[in-house]
């Protein structure tokens, strides 16, 4: 058996370690394999700008070839998710353009989407207080949501003139919380409380506001003691398979699960309940 | 800047004012944008004949272009929304016609389905009572639900020999209420009660049957005051995106949001924000 | 008119008639028209084999053309509905395997799922205790559930260091339960309770563990006296539409709702309704 590896710097440059990144707006940490990013601009609600949506998209991508980073939490400082496109910082600006600068604009905002599904990392938005526009898109193309009783979440594009369809959002929110309350979230931009957000799938769970960020960050810890490999391929798989047809579905899955069991972390797990013990997983 | 704009009656011919339409085979009113079509049969629960589903189609290909209507409001007479496909003037005929014909009429309904999704004002439908067959359709293939607990819907297809596949029965249904629960109604025919219906997202909320038609009014009219052109977007791309990869409708999104951007209203909205005011759309 | 009939062997050779398959790896009874698959090794809360896998699969695509099965109900005996691939007979060789058997296995797992979509019987599945790894996967393809209170039913792919992904999860379970939920459980591989599971839709309804099995026939008992040819028709049009546009689904059902408006059992259905009988469906 050849000792030939990989050389991950061939193919991730030098993107593959992102535990020492320095973010410049908004916080980045990451504990033993959980990253968690803070938007923290916490006196205006943490709303984005044109900066923080390039720094996060840019993250993003990198996370595609981190080796230190194995779950994503997103967070928002100060008792708010994130209040979305700053009105000041992102809309002002945004009236005075012409067509060619505005579709760089949402191609920029959609790029952040899609880099947030590409990676391998399951991201677990931690949503309290105000979640609306940009914020209430990041929440929902996060792959879990936990949520506050007390938040409120708000695709709000039609209350400042726009469409509902905003990054996806057509797209995503529908396969959540099914085609008929999606419409009415995406028509009328009303808020969708927490109790009702649990109801309805949005959120997977609702914590205390005091304890959201260490139930997240216990979740993420809890993939990360997981098969990561693995768990990257099934973000991978609900990505791809979104618009096959079921035998296409199948065919893919059957691909994708073949290379898993090739896996140490499948060896490891049949070898340890052998031994009745529980499986020390490494993610390779 | 020039003046020059297009005439709608050359893409939409006579067809941009509807507010004066005289209806043979429903009640067809429009107030301040609001349209309201009632199936008025309600000795026999608002049975579709061959004339009103021609009739129907019809209109919702003309509101495609309509420039008075901005969102439709679809209801029964009498306490029952619609009892289906009349039993003597729809069912007795057909059980007679071959192939060719009966995929004329089968084609027929559909393009009503296909008229409702295509136009851009949002449809509500406010359910009370008798919703079945034809009629369970049209309220599946409204934007959103208003039901009352005593609405009874049922995908009956099956009890008259026919199968759940009607009218896209079998993409539309398993999208608002899982894949699950639209099978049970589809493969059964049983009625949804009200709050069941509620519980499952096909209904967005109950409504007492004294207060539906106002409520559903009340709802049409707050699209109508809201950005109807970025409405009708809204609708398009959730129309669009149906089978799309999640990248495809990040690009598409990206594309329909910076139209948006350059309506008058995503300005007013703006200049609204930035007078402590509440923006007055127009809808362009 | 001709008497010429298709010869039914002609096409399906000699599987039309399965009332007296002989099942090795299960049990197996037909009764009046209702076949009861009973996954029946108890002691190990009968968990699949390579042996079972492959009998299931061939027995589903024989059910394809089988005449005298019109519903499927699928249980396991002594209190639990499956356990999964089981770890000695099927994890432990696979941790051998190389790459191409692997793929074998798992497009032969795959293959039965898809045989399951395809055959038009609907699939009722009856769930009670541990239903778990490749048996949650077929209670999930199944086209309704049972389930019980004490039911728990889990995706524990990940928990043996694989991918959720495994045939089709990611594509079925997103559309029964909502994307968000699906998530959380695919890459956490937790149990989902009975009453959790019916309020996500998951179960169509909970009954009685004593009363589990004699529901799920009686409601295959009640499809099996309806249309069943049309049912079948159902059964593949929720399957053909699952990645079709709008559009597509529409014209998709014009198309095969004509063939079953061509059946005798509409005609039937339509002559008991001016007789003010029940119609007596046969299938044709």
């Amino acid at each position: 058996m050849s000792d030939y590896r990989i050389d991950p710097a061939l193919v991730a440059g030098n993107h593959q370690q992102l535990a020492g990144y320095q973010a410049q707006h908004f916080l980045w940490q990451v504990h033993a394999g959980v990253a968690t990013i803070t938007l923290n601009r916490p006196e205006r609600k943490n709303p984005l700008t044109f900066d923080s949506y390039a720094e996060l998209r840019d993250l993003f991508h990198r996370l595609k070839w981190a080796q230190d980073v194995k779950a994503v939490v997103l967070v928002g400082a100060g008792g708010n998710f994130c209040s979305g496109g700053d009105v000041h910082e992102i809309i002002g600006p945004l009236v005075a353009l012409k067509a060619p600068e505005l579709l760089m604009f949402t191609r920029m905002t959609g790029e952040l989407i899609k880099a947030m599904r590409a990676c391998p990392q399951p991201i677990i938005a931690a949503v309290d207080g105000i979640c609306a526009g940009a914020g209430a898109i990041m929440a929902m193309a996060s792959d879990m949501r936990l949520g506050t009783a007390r938040s409120k979440t708000a695709f709000l594009f039609n209350r400042v003139g726009l469409a509902g369809c905003d990054m996806g959002a057509c797209a995503f929110l529908p396969r959540i919380i099914g085609q008929g309350r999606a419409s009415e979230l995406l028509y009328t931009g009303r808020s969708l409380g927490g109790e009702e957000g649990e109801r309805w799938g949005f959120f997977n769970r609702l914590a205390e506001p005091e304890a959201l960020l260490e139930q997240a960050q216990k979740m993420a810890a809890d993939l990360v003691a997981g098969p990561s490999f693995a768990n990257g391929i099934t973000k991978t798989m609900l990505h791809q398979e979104w618009a096959m047809t079921i035998d296409q579905a199948i065919e893919a899955e059957a691909q994708a699960q073949a290379i898993c069991m090739l896996t140490e972390d499948f060896k490891r797990a049949y070898e340890a309940f052998v031994a009745k013990q529980k499986p020390q997983f490494q993610g390779n």
